[in-house]
């Protein structure tokens, strides 16, 4: 498989180099369907743009929407704004909202410019809202009749329009009053089983489901999983009909939001980094997340200079301080993953940390005794000192409870202080269940000294 | 908002005590959409069966749908198989299968003889397809017609069935031959636009877009993703037409595993813990992590004992060893991460190693170099030592840049020998970088001891 892949990137830029450009188009054809961000990503940055230049721009177009946003938005930069211009006029309105708005706004506005009037016009509407919002997710091409049309009149215009139709996701059907207000929803099954002449306003469902052009990603992930709607209308203030959002458009925000927030989590500052990145965003990304750690890490490891003359007597406790520190983050994580978990279920909320912490508490005691009797007896056996073994073992129990306990409330704290909890509870635990843990061990050790040495 | 849910819960017990069962149904449609499964979490398991019990098996199933997986098995387990039987029978067909096959094999047999004998044979049916995969995601509520078959004769079923196929989710017609083997796809407004005595195999589309009853869900994500079909046609080996799988459903399966993956991340084996969960299996779920990781962190501490002598000497490396311990593993993560997103995204594949690395390498180098000299000026400022920021410095770059290097390529590695490389990426990771930093910082310590003391 891979080998065919390379062959075809390679082919690819030696049509390039003939300039060859229907053997291009059937070299992106025959890419198996899905295949194609791999082999795209095989070509520099360089030979991607020459190939978006040479391929008309339908094709480009379509080639895209196969691409990260990110990448996409570079590439747009790169090419001529004639020709990023042409590409965009074949996407879909909210996709081309979604990338002008992620384009410098110069960058963005010229674009607007030279791209066909209709296009553009709507695209600006679009880029007025904010992109996870229904108003930024919505498209514009939907089908809305007057209350007073026929069952008739509406097939009559799909037939006239055909054409242009062809590329709507028809499944239902909207009614507005005469100011374009939304007044009820039919499905395109209903419109079949009705007689010619029936006026829709008598079939359509009345005071359909509708959301506002500022309804958040969340809420509309909510609607959509609570409901098996396909598509929903998107109303303005005034109650007009300005769009409709769609579950494909709602599900692709929702994973462009989990993988940013993936990123965030794993320290990536910004939740998007490909490596065909410039070095410069990657680096940027990733060093404000490091140089933080570092400080925390600073921070933890701060006890430890406090007891030296205790470390000095017994050497060994060395080899156990990385120990303690490590399995009381790995302690608290789990611990902060079911927590996470239960709140994107919805079975808590942040004003459940009390009864949080008590349901928390004796699987964290049973864990902490299992690790803490393991590692006793480790001590136990490599030394031969049970004071030391005792001392460890308790030690390691207690930071274990310790972190899982904070580990499970402290996700509610910090989303009750408007904190996103997915990417600051980590670091926040690992830092004060290594001082506690580093402090205990020390501390422990200090006071039972003679029994020690 | 929460005072009033609590207030919910407590009508709600209060109701179950004055067994007001009517009562009952009307506090749960008093409940805001959404914020179910909070309530419900605030009643113990045992309010939560007697609310089961009290309330029309009707209401109990909708109610059932808010929750969950894990806990709605929990549930139907310790509720009465009668009661446990009639809510199932008012459940969607995949939705019937999925809770069987997650119930103990002797409890669903119970179960299925006592259920509604036509229910029961299609949940049997869908039973035999393992959970993840068209078979077992599809539902049999669909709408099939022979070729032969004109647009009128559709119609009139719809007519007649009107009430029957009101719960059905219909997007599509199929057509099968006499056989019943999957030929054609109809649209609804396909029909809307043909007149009454078109025969149906003259307007359906040939040769439709279908998959086989073992089809994979990664293999499902993709096609959803890559077209914006509604539902896809399910056929047996034959070709036969016997299923729907929907988006709708395919999106919920993705959104579960991802679930469990992100529980399997941080360490909870079988990817599932909610704190309702009994003691014990939510114990098991999280000690085989914690004793495999003490394991890990056993052997990577096992560097430091060969050192006790350097350490002695120089007692303030011990503050450094849980730091560059620590920004390995951070650094490692990040890296690890930027790989994972780039696997899911189709950017790479498990072959690409080699290249991954040439990408990864100068970014792993510039911040390597951005915190070792951090490092190095606290080491150098705190102990006025040169040596000993130059040792703790370039062991902390050494170390960063292994660990980013390493977290670029063991996930593909891991892919390719079949491990999930979400899971055992990071606990590898972390192990292999400690031991590598420990023996830097310890190694080049007792190498240049003169120079340290």
């Amino acid at each position: 498989m891979s080998n065919e892949a390379h062959t075809i990137a390679k082919r690819i830029i030696e049509a390039l180099d003939r300039r060859d450009h229907e053997e291009l188009v059937r070299l992106l054809q025959k890419v198996p369907e899905g295949e194609l961000p791999q082999r795209l990503a095989q070509l520099t940055e360089a030979d991607q743009r020459r190939l978006l230049e040479a391929i008309p721009a339908e094709v480009a177009s379509s080639l895209l929407q196969e691409l990260p946003e990110s990448q996409v938005t570079r590439l747009l930069e790169e090419l001529a704004p004639s020709q990023a211009a042409a590409i965009l006029d074949h996407l879909p309105s909210d996709e081309q909202a979604d990338l002008l708005g992620a384009l410098p706004d110069e960058e963005a506005s010229k674009l607007l410019e030279i791209m066909n009037p209709e296009e553009a016009s709507d695209a600006r509407r679009l880029l007025q809202f904010a992109p996870d919002t229904a108003g930024g997710l919505m498209i514009t091409e939907y089908l809305a009749y007057t209350e007073t049309c026929t069952v008739e009149d509406i097939v009559e215009d799909l037939r006239i329009n055909a054409a242009r139709y062809r590329s709507y996701d028809v499944q239902y059907f909207y009614t507005v009053d005469a100011e374009g207000r939304l007044t009820g929803v039919l499905r395109v099954r209903d419109l079949l089983l009705s007689e010619p002449d029936t006026q829709i306003a008598t079939i359509a469902v009345r005071q359909p489901v509708s959301v506002a052009t500022d309804t958040s990603l969340d809420k509309l992930e909510h609607l959509f999983a609570h409901y098996q709607f396909y598509g929903l209308p998107v109303v303005d203030r005034d109650g007009r009909l300005v769009g409709l959002v769609r579950r494909y458009d709602v599900e692709e925000a929702i994973a462009a939001r989990a993988n940013r927030n993936f990123l965030k989590v794993v320290g990536i500052s910004g939740g998007e980094e490909l490596r065909s990145m410039p070095l410069r965003d990657r680096i940027k990304g990733r060093t404000s997340w490091l140089t933080v750690n570092l400080i925390l890490d600073l921070i933890a490891a701060s006890v430890i200079p406090f007891f030296e003359e205790t470390i000095s007597a017994v050497i060994a406790l060395v080899f156990f301080l990385p120990i303690i520190s490590d399995m009381g983050g790995n302690t608290g994580i789990q611990s902060i993953g079911v927590t996470l978990r239960e709140l994107a279920a919805g079975l808590i909320t942040p004003r459940d940390a009390w009864r949080t912490f008590w349901r928390e508490l004796p699987v964290a005691v049973i864990n902490g005794l299992v690790v803490g009797f393991l590692l006793a007896g480790v001590a136990l056996v490599w030394r031969g000192n049970p004071y030391l073994g005792i001392l460890i073992g308790s030690a390691l129990t207690l930071n274990t409870v310790i972190a899982a306990c904070l580990g499970a409330v402290l996700p509610l704290g910090l989303r009750r202080i408007g904190i996103d909890p997915a990417v600051a509870s980590g670091p926040i635990l690992t830092t004060i269940a290594d001082l506690t843990g580093f402090f205990m061990v020390l501390g422990g050790a200090a006071v039972i000294l003679p029994y020690l040495t």
